[in-house]
């Protein structure tokens, strides 16, 4: 005798969140190519892993690769760029996951559009303010020298613009601490966030 | 004194499985349209979740109305959509949860993409095998009646070709059973493989 099929009831996310003991939510890191961003983004994945709760980061590495894998950098494909990784940070949402999402996102208008599609609820944006000149100095993937050769066109902060957020849930000064301390300044400012209480 | 910094140590696949005490696959899931296909899939999250499992469903619900909502039906947008839905689930597979997707993926050449990007050890195609004429029977979208009045065109089973797996995972009969039926057959096979020695 059952009354509700199993075929009936979709899983919830509360439901999902429940099983998982956290609040899933969209923890948006931007801020200049080299500034840090996804070293940052990867220990904290580890941190909170650490800590029983379950993350995933998005960045250049794993969607660039895969999803994205055809998209150039034009302005209309530098949309559909971020346009994608918020779906899929939405659905990781969905899942009960804490997803980290580490890109440059220059505009104002572009993270506006990811908030939209995540909802401004699950989308804490955490703004790496590295200064460009040091992003310039370390220029660990040699992008800066090439951008300033005009090999590179459209590079963020070089002859693209970079737009500060307005109103950041969190800003995160790299230029006198270490990765660690960077990232346990976010681990600390989203833990309680993410903790549920059970 | 930290020798390995936190942030040099990438969290892995395998950390994340052990975590969640479970292997990560995705579970593809091939059929006609009406053959009950997201039906089973939405009911298999619930048993997997109850399990104790992490799964989450992929289908046109969450997939056509997100990150796909700007394609098509054309030949070039149903590979496209396709590559995309194996992207996501390979994302999904590499932080550790259980995918299933169930889209009507109808050729053979098709899947094959999505297992070559999946990865072939991490795709597991189950046939949701409902004869076309019940199908079109149950017609619940009524897709089918719109199809053969001609204001669909390309439907599968209709004017577009259904290529049954060639050497599947499973097979789902599910003429003569209950969806419950169905999906408690695609569990008992699953949850060995899911579940990992502790």
């Amino acid at each position: 005798m059952n009354i509700h099929p199993i075929h009936e009831t979709m899983l919830s996310r509360v439901e999902r969140e429940q099983a998982l003991g956290q609040h899933s939510k969209v923890l948006w890191l931007t801020g200049y190519s080299g500034s840090g961003k996804s070293t940052i983004a990867v220990a904290l994945e580890r941190l909170l892993f650490q800590a029983g709760l379950v993350a995933q980061v998005l960045d250049g590495d794993n969607i660039r690769s895969g999803i994205n894998s055809n998209l150039g950098f034009s302005l209309a494909d530098r949309q559909e760029n971020i346009r994608r990784i918020a779906e899929v940070a939405k659905l990781y949402v969905h899942s009960g996951l804490v997803c980290i999402c580490s890109f440059i996102s220059p505009t104002v208008k572009m993270r506006q559009s990811a908030a939209d599609i995540i909802g401004a609820d699950d989308f804490l944006e955490i703004f790496i303010d590295t200064p460009l000149y040091i992003c310039e100095q370390r220029d660990v993937k040699g992008l800066y020298k090439k951008a300033r050769a005009g090999e590179i066109t459209g590079f963020t902060g070089i002859d693209s613009p970079y737009e500060a957020p307005i109103d950041p849930a969190l800003t995160i000064k790299t230029e006198n601490q270490t990765i660690d301390e960077s990232t346990a300044q976010i681990f600390a400012f989203v833990s309680d966030l993410l903790k549920l209480q059970q």
